[in-house]
């Protein structure tokens, strides 16, 4: 179920079921200042960026759907956190469905901080272990979300754009091995890059702003099936 | 151009011209936390509210329409504060477009501070208030969008709701008056209602969390044109 | 023992005996920023709500009484978390008088979190989990205060306020089991009700203000006895 | 129109008339953190002292009346310090009922900083300022009420207590030269003494804490013919 | 050695041996906002009272002497908790020298917390566990002195100056029965209390400002034989 | 009345008369963090320096003369400063004694920031200009005390210790001069120096510890006949 | 004197005059911090940026030059605002050398506000401005340093890094023009980057970290004759 | 190994191999403020004194040798202190080059503490401790740098200063015995001396200001062979 997200027929049913529980994690991205140890209640507590984005816009267009967002991002995470992490961030959780970004810090420690070494996660290692966690994790769910990583960056030629898109190719492979739902973050973001200065999306080029969330929420919800009129 | 804003067709164009300047004005609905004195620049200067979902979404969906978005919003404010600022605050500006949402404050101290009668604004003074500025400013505006204010509640027997719809009656008949696009926000919080306890929306049945602000965006912004995929 | 609080005569004398300590147990309502872990001591050691102001008016109007008032109200608590705390924060003071107004929490989750449905206490576990605390620790006290949960919502077909009345009702049938004090703080707010806008009372129509705290601390000193002028 | 304020019978009506502005003014004692420049309005506008109790216990049991409370204490002030603002802080207000406590700062900086003799207000000079102020203000309001100067502490030798009971003395002498409430705050807090250690009332025997603003408003709404049963 | 501690000649030795090492131990007078948890070093180490004017008085007159002095005292201290951290904090600091001012809390809890019993020391108490401290202590150290608790309240009719001034007599009886130095610090303060409100000296009549700390640290230097000029 | 102020015999009168107003005026030395515009009052009015020890010492030993200490120091203050402010801050003060402490900064200066020659005050600016100060206000005072600035660093050869003395020369002359009682603070502290590394007393050896001002304390006091004993 | 600053000789001498004024202008890269208004003294004055890094590299190589720095950077500055305060600013300060750092702010709001066009400070206006700046000063001061403004993008095909060169052309050529020192930044950063991810130097590819200054630092230095070893 | 560290020549290879981890550990001059447990990565994680200098200058003349900069200085340690962490703060970081500044504080302590002789590290142990942690790692490391205490005093007849001479021999010693890179920082700071007021360098004579780092990282750098141009 690899979908081309921006040609989706409005008036196909939201992919996701009502009643269900979403819990999206990754990294910084994700987090946003979500409350801690669980992302979920009033006030901010899904953080201030796309998982809050796609919780106000699905309870907007799809209010009887009543579906609970939680929101498990953390901050500076790289796969291999996440596997740290997975058995109470996840599993103990019960999610119906999952979304996981992650892998821009995998690759950016390399370009930030090249000599600790310790701190880098090669791609052999980012695909093994995020193979394992959707392999373990996909029986438990009705639905399941892959979302590449991806660099504010429009020179292809920069070489952390560069590796981020091989790194992204490996979440494209895994979609397309399990049938998840692929998100290309990348192209959603190349597609508006023509516009912007890119330190405008994202002062470092990796944290948006709210409109680069804007790009991810709309990126996301498209991939389920979202449409603006319900 | 009254429209009934959720029957947009998606592909119409967008009515607001690229490169227009859209300043949006009205109470703390709109203000949010926007930078002083003049909302816009980097950072939270749109606040953190309807405003800077508005620029996102478009900014998002219509990157190369650049349109320049102003917030003027100032908490606390009735029709009568904003014929104080209007010179400075809209004229000054030079807008292309212009969105207006006031009224909530001026129905509000009548019921929250019963006692303080100077503080009330009665529906006689806010309509010839409201036309005044309205009649002063289209000539000079090539879009004119006027938003109804609103009450979550959903008792419409509740006397502040009652007199709430009696207020946003008054934008309506402006808004035929005029041409101007009618944006019914009462309508737009009525038709999630059901499936919401109202303080989840907005703790005090006025100020809205970002579901809440997610529904005054889509509302607008389905008033002008605006479609998910463009 | 169930009293009708405001046809108490005055002259009458006050039910709680000089030297007594009296623990007023319950929710944020009861809480209001005390002390931690024991609410009692000099300064807002009583917090800022009804329990301050009975133990003012108590003080002021009974001065050679004595009596020693302990808040050990939490807030966000549900009479399932009274329970988990029932032992340290209730019987080990060795209270002379018990008030407990509990409930709120237990009807809220359902309206303002209602996909979380592990925080919500429904009615028959609110019953028998109360009746179980007031069973416990009645053979252990002189004197017993039942409050009510309330809402300050005027209308009573709406579904929050339907549901905090039956909660209500079952308060009053554990009084009239054990002839417990019974204080009816929603009757006490519907008095009023008539001469303010709700939101004026308590800003999400639970937490008051002070005169809101006042109507309280009066519903409860009416039914053990009190008079203004001793 | 001296009253016996502890005699008053129940039944009798508020002399403060429905609709009423009461606008009360005097030194830190009513001050307590009020609103400025007009202390009014929601929050904690009124203060934390008698004044916020007054107006909760007017609004508990007489909520038709409506009456709109103003506090105008000014931390630190003398009689001299009203005399100052008199015009902008009462006159301007137009208020239908006023209360003044002044004379504790007249007194007390004769006894805290004895060489400052520039700051100390004399007893001539009190009772001249006080009668002027009087003088001016009945004629524009409906009802005035006269309030002592206080000091909690029991030996009446003290030098300090001594002097506030003949400052106490002028304003006795002026509630009966004009027919003016009067409030006798050193007998309320005489009545309550022997039952503290007067520090537990105020930890420097003026700043009082909740129970002995309590006696303050006690003593005020028996003057003004409050009762707990409306 | 019971000394009449103002009577001193000038000219003799001071009684604390060079390189000694002082030990002051007390409540909230001696602490006033020490190190922790030992009382000493550079800055503010040695708290805001009378201990560091004793420091910097015998800095400046005996430079030569070096005497190092160590602020064990703590906020809200009774006899009770000295004997609970006796060992630690007295003993195995092994002092030259050692003084004890402490009671003020012992009495003090039975006036502003008169229902809280829990918190008292009784006179007997406070008798038998300062003999078994200073018992234990005299033979590890080359002095002791004994210093009364105080009541800044110059009425000795007052009840709880009554009940310090019978405290102040145990500390007597135990400095005659060891030849500990006896400081009278209770007579100091009424020695200069002709002439100050007692407020001045102590806002709540007990925590001095800094006149008040030199009355203390004047009684016990004078007491161990110090002469302004050397 | 050049006096050698470690001989004043004890038993000698105070010098400055009861009921005197003594301002003391100078650099951050004297400032100390002082109440302003007037540094006088309650609380910390008088900084954490000399000053609050004068007061302090004054008000043990002499209760009954009523002194009224008022702290005039600013910091950073050179003569020329204070000559910019002597009307408002000494002249209009009408102090009865005035002591001066002044000098510090305009040697500093030349040492810590050479380059910067518009700060630098030489010392014929010094002596004109101090020597202006004193002939003007001599006439108006009962008492007048001359201070030296100091540098606390024992090497006289050093080059700011050696300026520093200069300028106290000049104190010492112009007090020669106008019979001013003259306290030589480089003296009080050379007499301690031997036992204390300078940064002990005073980190950057000009702003002392509380020991450092005692010696400044101790020094002003014995030059108007202060004695330990009264 | 356009020089190939990296060439230099060691033991050339110091351009700079010994007992020379240097005023450093600019922007936020040039202020980072400093003392308001006149950005000199201790502490931190000169802030955090190579200003102060120059500053201490000259008084470590060449202490007895006693060069007075002077940093008069404002963080957004562009050439138009330094025509405004350039009176003040400059002229006043009258420094013997002078160096000018600007064109960031100019070019940078061309994209990151893209929509903001009176922001922008097109190149015609930057170069007209920059030279009169520079003709205005030259014969006022002993030497001129122009340095380039920069991006920290080694893509030398991205739109703004290709503004900055064009821009940085501009001081070249009125460097040359002039004779003035010409410090080529934008190449001294090209000289380290390709060893380096370019937010590692500076998060937004301009505002430089420790590293990013002491690139700046040295080629600022090495243009006006500095040698590590003097 | 022990060079005279200013008269390097150009050109010469740095000894620090390219992709070396360098430690540097100390006391609070290493220290200033970084990163803890472990001293490295982003912002100012590296401190604000010389070791960010050391960095900043060798990632800027040679970014492509790529060392790691880690600063495990600690504030307050003595060799003392050093020896307690060498394992987990020196070994187990694996480093290629250690830096070794130590000894202030173990002068210090006898000096400003006097009285606490416990603190006191007298050179018998100093020289001891420092031996077996230089012989325990050297045969660890590539290349080791030992750096001498210093005291900003330019008398060295000060006491303090003629004891820190006598600690710095002791370092040369070792050095010379175990061929280490030997920098006399003490030697660095006299050269500048003759220049500066030594409370500009540092306000205690031992904490440095910006210049005084400088002064620390060029004494260091020129010991390992840096050059200014590479």
């Amino acid at each position: 179920m690899v979908l081309d997200v921006f040609n989706q027929t409005e008036g196909k049913p939201l992919l996701i079921q009502p009643k269900s529980r979403l819990v999206m994690i990754g990294d910084s991205i994700t987090d946003c200042g979500r409350a801690k140890p669980i992302g979920e209640g009033r006030g901010e507590a899904l953080g201030k960026g796309y998982v809050s984005l796609v919780d106000a816009l699905l309870g907007t267009v799809y209010p009887g759907h009543e579906i609970r967002v939680t929101n498990m991002g953390t901050g500076g995470n790289t796969v291999r956190n996440l596997k740290e992490r997975w058995q109470t961030d996840v599993i103990d959780l019960k999610p119906d469905w999952l979304s996981i970004m992650i892998g821009i810090n995998d690759v950016w420690r390399q370009y930030d901080l090249p000599t600790y070494s310790e701190k880098h996660v090669r791609i052999e290692e980012y695909e093994s272990t995020l193979r394992e966690l959707v392999g373990q994790t996909q029986p438990l769910v009705k639905g399941l979300v892959l979302m590449t990583p991806f660099y504010i960056e429009p020179n292809r030629d920069d070489a952390m754009r560069a590796a981020m898109d091989r790194y992204g190719q490996v979440v494209k492979k895994l979609a397309e091995e399990t049938g998840a739902v692929f998100i290309d973050t990348q192209k959603a973001f190349d597609d508006v890059l023509p516009h912007y200065y890119p330190a405008t999306l994202a002062w470092d080029r990796v944290h948006p702003n709210m409109t680069g969330h804007m790009v991810l929420a709309r990126a996301f919800l498209s991939g389920v099936g979202f449409g603006w009129n319900g």
